[in-house]
């Protein structure tokens, strides 16, 4: 397989573990030091994966069954050792009260061949928001 | 110069062109078909130059003044064609209505060597918002 080609295939097993709830699945494709900024505070956190896994689980307890998740338009820039993705991608579901609800983000996903194994090391989504008043997050964007 | 070395410098160049609303500088820094993922609205734009020039422009016009733009933290990964930079970007001036206004955001950049020059491809800065009732975005955090 290509570079490009195994970077794909991680993504989209990346994906189904998230939309399984499965942590260890997501986990088995970050480096232990993976760095994520995500769409809820803090600014960022960081590794080591207890850490990740704690962030990650109290997540994924917040939907009632399956977690929509789909992405949209990946671009893969990869060398031999480093390389980024950017896209877009569509989070939803039932929340654990019953409310549905889905938004979609920009992702960048940048990666690391590390012992010759390719591993998400920073993976930053998030969504703008409105600079109004209301400093409202832009949850009703969709891609153009 | 190693390419770390260049990296640093082209963002401290980038930077250096905000502060001074300098477009050209900033452009010159970037691929052609950049894609940014800014703070506003929308998710993301891309080149061709004119559209971000505009994009840009219209943001500089709402500082009166220079802008304060510090980036701290950076760490960059580097192949000899692909790297990518995360770290944090402190953002803040004096809007032209008289409001003084500062936030820190994640930023994570994405660069080529495209003709054997560095050039940003990608650049993805970002607030989280809170995950109450008012979808607020978070501009009120600062890097641990």
């Amino acid at each position: 397989m290509t570079d490009e080609t195994t970077i794909r295939d991680l993504i989209a097993r990346r994906a189904a573990a998230i939309t399984a709830k499965d942590a260890d699945g997501v986990l088995a494709t970050e480096a232990a030091d993976v760095v994520i900024a995500g769409l809820a505070p803090p600014l960022r956190y960081a590794g080591p994966a207890a850490d990740t896994r704690h962030q990650m689980e109290a997540w994924f307890a917040t939907w009632r069954g399956p977690i929509d998740y789909e992405i949209r338009d990946l671009q893969i820039v990869s060398s031999d050792t480093v390389a980024f993705c950017i896209g877009f991608v569509r989070i939803g579901g039932t929340k654990t009260d019953g409310e549905k609800n889905e938004l979609w983000a920009r992702q960048t996903l940048c990666l690391q061949k590390l012992g010759g194994v390719w591993k998400v090391v920073h993976d930053h989504h998030s969504v703008p928001f409105y600079m109004d008043g209301s400093l409202r997050a832009a949850i009703d964007l969709k891609p153009n």
